[in-house]
C-alpha cells in the first residue's frame, strides 16, 4: 500500500520550525505517512540533522523561505507565492500531497484552503467545525470562523457539513441538528436565523429547531449551526473562561494549606478532565468542504499536536469524508440551499 | 426622607409567589424600600399573612391576576393589561414606583421596559449589560439580548451605556472600551463591526479597538460591545460551560477516594470563587436606557436574589445613573450615533 502524503507548514506557529519538524518525524514514524516539510530548507534540515532524520525517505523537504506572520492580513498569503502556506497548498492542489497542516496565521490557512486547495463544487463556503466536550459526549459547533455575514443557504450547508462530520468522524448515527438562536421557538432570533429555519426544516436532516447558547455544552444537540462570527467569539470566550476560572480558583487556594492539599489530591482527576475537555488535544480543527483535508492547529502547537493533526487529516481520508459530504449535500439539501 | 418605591412582579419566576414575596419583605426590612407587590392578590396576601407581614406599611399589594408564562411570546404582555408585568410597568410610568423588578419571562420584561416604562429620549434602543468576572475584576458585556440585528449607531449607544455603567456602578474611572470582533485589527469582523469601528473612533470614549472572544474573561477591557444576539449566546454558553465543567469534574472524581477528599478540602475556596463568579449573586441584570431601573432576575431567583435586585435598582437611583447616561450620550457620541 502506498503511503498517505501530507504537506506540513514548517514556518508557521510559535514553535516553528523545531516542534513542527519534530511533529513531522513523529507522524512519519508512528503513522507511516509521507510528509512534505514545507518551509525554510536550511532551518528544517538543521533540525532533521540534529534528530538524525535527514535521510528518512518519508520526510521530504520543500523549500519555501517566506512566511505569513500572525499580524499580517490573511490575504497576504495569496500574493506571497514563496510562502510555506502557498507552496504547501499548491502541493495539495497538484495532487502531490493529500492534505495540508499548519499552525500558522489562521486566516491565511483558511485563504489557501479556500482559494488554492479549493472547495468542493457542491460547497459554496467551506467552514470550520469544532467538537466541543459536554458531559454526555461531544457537540459539533460549525462555523467557528471561516465565514462572516453568512447567508441562510450557507448555514444550511454548514448544517449538512456538521451532520456529515458528526456521522463519519464522531460516529453518531442520526445527529440531532440545531440552529443557534436566542430562544427555542421558531421565529425567535435575528433575521439570518429566521430565514434559515424554514430552509433547515426542508432538509432531510434530523433538525430539532433552535438551539440556545446553553445547549452548546449541555449535550442536547450533536450539531449546532451558526455564522462564523458568532461561533468564533463563542469558541474564544469559552477558552478564556476556562483560563480565567483556573486562575481565579488558584487565587482562592493561595492562602490555605488545606485547600492546596485538596488541589494536589484532585490533580489526577483534573488532568483526566482536562484531557477530555481540551479539543486541541485532538490535533487541530478542520476546514470542511475543501477538496482535501486542511487542518488548522493552535499557534502554540507542539510536536505531539502536529502529529495529531496529521492523524486527523488521515482520518478524513480513511473515512472517505468528502465523497460522503458531497453525497449528503446532493441528497439532503433543498434546492434553495445548493450552489 | 421619603422611601424609594419599587414594583416587584410577584407572578413571574419559578418560585413565585412565595420566594418573590419573601424577597419583597427582605427588601422592605433591610433596604427600607416601599414595595408594590404586583400579582395575584389572594396568593400574595396568603404569604404575607404566613410571614406576619400583612400590616407592614412598606408592603402594598396591587392586584394583577394574570401572568405571561415562560413559553409565551414576549409581545403577549403588551396586550395582557391585567398581567403583573404590565401593571407593574404602568406603576413606574405613572411615577408611583421608581423601578421594576421581575423574575418572569425575560422577553416580556424587556417589552414592558421598552414600551411601557419607555426609553430615555436620547437612547434609541435600551440594552442589557452584565458584569462578567475575570481574574482582575469585571468586564461589562453589552448588549446580551435586548436587541438583535443592531445597527452601528446602536452599538455606539451600547458603548456609551456600558461606559456609564462601568464608571458609575463599577467605579472604573476611565473604562477601556472594545468592540467585539474576530480579529484585533481594524477591518476585521463582519459588516456591522466594520461600520461601527470608525464611529466608535469618533466618540470621546477610551476606545481601544476590537476585542476578541478571548478578551471577555481576560480583564483586558472594561466594556465590550456587541449585538444582543451575539452577547446572549455568549452569556448562555458561558453559563452552560460552567455547569458542564463541574459535572465532568465530578464524573472524574467519582471513582477515587483521594480525589473526593481533595474536593472536600477545596470546597471553601471553590465556594468563595463561585460567589465571585456568579453574577446572579448580584441580583439580576439591568435593562439600561429605560427611563427607570428595570431589573431582570434569573427565573430561579429566590428571596435573597429578589432583595439583591431591589438593591441594584436602588443603586441606579442613588448614583443618578440616568442623568449621567443622558449627559454622556450628549457629550460623547458623534452626531451620527444620536437618535
Amino acid at each position: 500500500m502506498e503511503n498517505f502524503r501530507f504537506a506540513v507548514d514548517c514556518n508557521g506557529g510559535d514553535f516553528a520550525p523545531d516542534e513542527i519538524v519534530k511533529g513531522c518525524i513523529l507522524a512519519a514514524q508512528e503513522l507511516s505517512c509521507k510528509i512534505f516539510l514545507v518551509g525554510d530548507k536550511e532551518k528544517i534540515e538543521e533540525v532533521l540533522t540534529r534528530e538524525g532524520q535527514l535521510r528518512n525517505p518519508l520526510l521530504e523537504v520543500v523549500d519555501a523561505p517566506q512566511n505569513v506572520e500572525f499580524h499580517e492580513p490573511p490575504s497576504t498569503v495569496l500574493k506571497r507565492k514563496n510562502s510555506s502556506l502557498f507552496v504547501g497548498a499548491k502541493l495539495v492542489r497538484e495532487g502531490k500531497a493529500q492534505g495540508l497542516i499548519s499552525a500558522g496565521n489562521t486566516g491565511a490557512v483558511l485563504a489557501v484552503g479556500k482559494f488554492v486547495v479549493g472547495a468542493e463544487e457542491e460547497i459554496e463556503r467551506p467552514a470550520i467545525a469544532v467538537a466541543l466536550p459536554n458531559p454526555k459526549g461531544k457537540t459539533v459547533l460549525i462555523d467557528v470562523g471561516a465565514n462572516v455575514d453568512s447567508k441562510p443557504k450557507h448555514l444550511v450547508q454548514f448544517a449538512i457539513i456538521g451532520h456529515t462530520y458528526a456521522q463519519e468522524i464522531l460516529g453518531i448515527e442520526r445527529p440531532r441538528v440545531g440552529l443557534l438562536s436566542i430562544g427555542e421557538e421558531e421565529g425567535k432570533g435575528n433575521e439570518l436565523v429566521k430565514e434559515t429555519y424554514p430552509l433547515l426544516k426542508q432538509t432531510r436532516l434530523n433538525f430539532l429547531g433552535n438551539a440556545e447558547g446553553r445547549d452548546i455544552y449541555a449535550g442536547t444537540f450533536d450539531v449546532i449551526v451558526c455564522d462564523g462570527f458568532v461561533g468564533n467569539v463563542i469558541l474564544k470566550a469559552s477558552e478564556s473562561l476556562g483560563l480565567a476560572v483556573v486562575q481565579m480558583i488558584k487565587e482562592e487556594i493561595k492562602g490555605s494549606l488545606l485547600a492546596k492539599l485538596g488541589a494536589f489530591l484532585l490533580m489526577p482527576a483534573l488532568n483526566r478532565f482536562k484531557k477530555k475537555a481540551d479539543f486541541a488535544e485532538y490535533g487541530g480543527i478542520p476546514l470542511l468542504g475543501a477538496k482535501k483535508p486542511v487542518i488548522i492547529t493552535h499557534g502554540r502547537a507542539n510536536a505531539k499536536a502536529i502529529k495529531n493533526a496529521v492523524k486527523v487529516a488521515l482520518e478524513f481520508l480513511h473515512q472517505d469524508f468528502n465523497r460522503k459530504l458531497v453525497e449528503n449535500i446532493r441528497t439532503l439539501a433543498p434546492q434553495e440551499a445548493r450552489v
